[in-house]
């Protein structure tokens, strides 16, 4: 009944070191991605950089990703700007280019404006123009704003918006917000320590960088909430809780590519002025690897 | 193993109309739960308005309750303060008074001296002069300094440093916590819409507010937890997710005793400036606590 | 000595009601502004809706007001975007098109990577590839990072960034900045309620809204204190600031907008997201901008 | 007119090496004070560590103090507790110990719950009580809560409540205060760096840590203020701002204390949990002591 409930992994935009969409890697990132149990992707959200990307570039992701992604997967692509204008454009663009569904950031940068009048008008127009279905992105820690349980519960009452992404942490927060939209409004967890949690609260799946290192135990973990095996999904959760800690955490984008690359997926460098994480960094995320049993074995 | 593993309730202080504490009120509200599943209490924790007593009335607070709880129960006193003197003073009293350990908050006023070495020195002070267990205390909501997992794990090597209760919701931190302590060292959570999610990343029992209107239910639901059967775990934390909001938010301590009132325990006045909640935010409450058909019966 | 001292103002981007630029109202304004004793203009700031323009509109924007700046006064041109890469382009753009130094916001959307060593690396980048002098730009309301001292002393050392703009209020860091930099460092203050302190702690000149509606009594501020004349400058800085707090705080740029239609300027709509201010807000700006007694008369 | 115009300085508490309030030195120091320009002092504030000292402890700080002040200079005493109930006792007790005004710190624990109306009806209730003069205290940087203009509208009217210390630096807010205010209402400003632009936009005075150590600079520019010589003012400010910068920062009372030592007062340990600070903060405070020309010399 929920649409896009399932595992999705946002996709980092690997680059070369001249600083231009790595597009091989970025083929087989997502080939190797299809392999696996996911259940789809996103592109261009905040671990693909999509900040830091021009419009041709986002367009050149979308298309990349798209061919990769078989129709019976999710392929969902971020379309936040700032201006109700340049979301409304990029959402058509992603529509036309073969996106499933958009994941709409809330602009932020007047953030005294950014009240639930002024983002209930904003998202209106974004679906009502939107030729595909609407999902509203809350990620408070990058934008320092969000959209609270009044907006969410206005909005979700229009018939192109079917869900939301929740980034926070605040599972009593993701509680009312199921507890105040319709049954088959979808909400997606964004935080890979609260996985299991999440879904307990209310959401139907989750879109987290964890899965794209380790696919198919997150969905594994997904299913075993699903089938009511709960013990076993609560010992999961607490098995991936370090490197689930890591990567949600303060070695951001930098910090998932260096972990990609151990796995044998194509992190790429990160766009400047982002950096690649020191060694240090590297080896932590290594011995966390390795704690689950899940690094490749070296050739 | 853990010791004071278990559900806790911190004790309102009820006050009169002229501001005095109502020790007839206290004296009912512990008989009353005596008589639920509870494990024990926490007396002049923040629900306890411990910033607004005196020393003397914290320390008829203490007598008082220690007078209605059995030796089978942990009667735990709340004795942080913000010198180290002072906390010292007030632990020792504590312990004479008859409290099983001390729950001691951190200190906060001067917040950017407040560092990990800091807290060390001030938690291992306290810890070496206590007659009882020492548990530390994050409260960061109120306070707006937070224990480090680095400080954490340095306190728990000390034996009288026995564990801590992590007030927010931060559950990757809380697992942190659990990798970094040893196996006998006992986290609590404080934040009863995670309580389930917290008690499975490592806590081995809360104390929270929430378990004063409905103390059977918490400690049901921390049993189920112990004993596997999580289903019916999820399912009852689902059924408690809008109280749980309602008394852990905005609507702080004169909120909870609006509650107790309506649950026949005796709230009390809050004490100014603490004013009592509005008609409106009663009717809230009490509409909550009848959707868990937890009221009693109107005479 | 200090090159761009002076007084500045952040040039508006009017839109129509179909919310495209309107570019009339745009030379209209500039043409106004110029019959003023303003010493230059800054496009595509904050107050520009910069975040809100897509790459062409910007340099339309840029276009447009150059012509109207004749060449002895300065035009400055906000180009931070969130890559190096994307603001060096733009860096190009503007210099391309006329521009006499660019305004370099900090990129801040990785907040947590957004170190000292990460803003040395970003500027100097941007800084050896412009072909116009580089000025800083710290805007932590907006963005919630900031550059500090430390970034600050060791990018003045680059011969082609030449000054900084600091919207905070802090006196104490500004005078920091000032110490820690060369005597030929530019330091432009953004806040007009703080106008006379920042000259006075070591700012050459500022770059504030206010100087949109009353550019005037801006420049004859800074004037009085260039010539020790601090008893007018003190009285005056005190006429202003009930606007001063008005226009710099939580009506945004539609209220500026509202006030530049009050004062015979033309504010145009904002761009949605963003809503004009409601009537309640207008009378409360006209009031203010009556009490100086600089309303144009009605016709 | 203002009554309590004049600068002023906090007296810390000076400690033994075995934590008790070391009285000879704090009868030394306001000895030393009262051979300078200092308008009064003020016992019990932050850099009192008022927080950190219980009831006792501070009625000997008062008593101390008075018998030190001539009855020409002002003796203030902060008397703030989290509860309305312990404010007026510590009001009471201070004016019976000799008060000339008690400074009352907001209440600031249950932060969601201090409302305006809560303000006003916490400061009445104090003001109704006290026997002496009231002033208003606002201190954000360690309460995390401030009084907002309306409360302070309200609560100048009535006529015990004389005044207000603004420790924070928005000089817009400061300017909106003295704006709602009758005129004799007095305003004192909290801020070193900022203190001749307090005194500008509407502070009749300051109380702060930098006139412990430099009491007559600190007067003297109160002074230049008054008489409209201006660019001495200015000049004076900013020769004062490093050590100002310092001293109100991050160092703390540890910082302020050792600066005490080396100007020849006697600061004395603080109180555990907080610490000395390091000798290499002690060396940055010399050199700023040093480039002022003011220590005394080494015998």
């Amino acid at each position: 009944m929920k649409r896009f409930a399932g595992v999705f992994t946002p996709v980092v935009t690997p680059f070369t070191s001249s600083d231009t969409i790595d597009e091989a890697a970025m083929r087989s990132n997502v080939a190797q991605w299809m392999k696996t149990s996911l259940h789809g992707l996103v592109v261009l959200g905040s671990n693909g950089e999509a900040p830091q990307l021009d419009e041709e570039e986002g367009d050149r992701v979308i298309a990349i990703a798209r061919e990769g992604v078989p129709r019976d997967r999710a392929f969902i692509v971020g379309t936040g700007r700032e201006s109700t204008r340049a979301t409304v454009a990029a959402t058509r663009r992603a529509a036309a280019l073969g996106a499933d569904a958009v994941l709409v950031r809330t602009p932020s940068f007047f953030k005294p404006q950014m009240t639930t009048d002024v983002f209930v008008r904003h998202y209106t127009d974004v679906a009502e123009t939107s030729p595909v279905p609407v999902l509203l992105y809350n990620v408070s820690i990058f934008t320092g704003v969000s959209l609270q349980p009044e907006a969410v519960e206005q909005l979700a009452a229009h018939p192109n918006i079917i869900g939301m992404k929740e980034s926070g942490s605040d599972i009593g927060l993701i509680a009312e917000f199921a507890s105040r939209t319709p049954a088959d409004f979808t909400i997606l967890g964004g935080s890979a320590t609260m996985l299991l949690y999440s879904l307990s609260a209310g959401c139907a799946g989750a879109i987290v960088a964890l899965a794209s290192l380790v696919p198919d135990a997150c969905v594994t973990l997904w299913t075993l909430v699903r089938e009511g095996r709960l013990q076993e999904a609560h010992a999961l959760q607490r098995k991936l809780m370090p490197l689930a800690r890591s990567i949600g955490g303060g070695h951001g984008v930098p910090g998932l590519k260096a972990a990609l690359d151990l796995m044998g997926y194509r992190g790429g460098f990160p766009r400047p002025p982002l950096r690649p994480v020191p060694p240090a960094v590297i080896d932590t995320i290594r011995g966390q690897l390795d704690a689950l049993g899940v690094l490749p074995a070296r050739v």
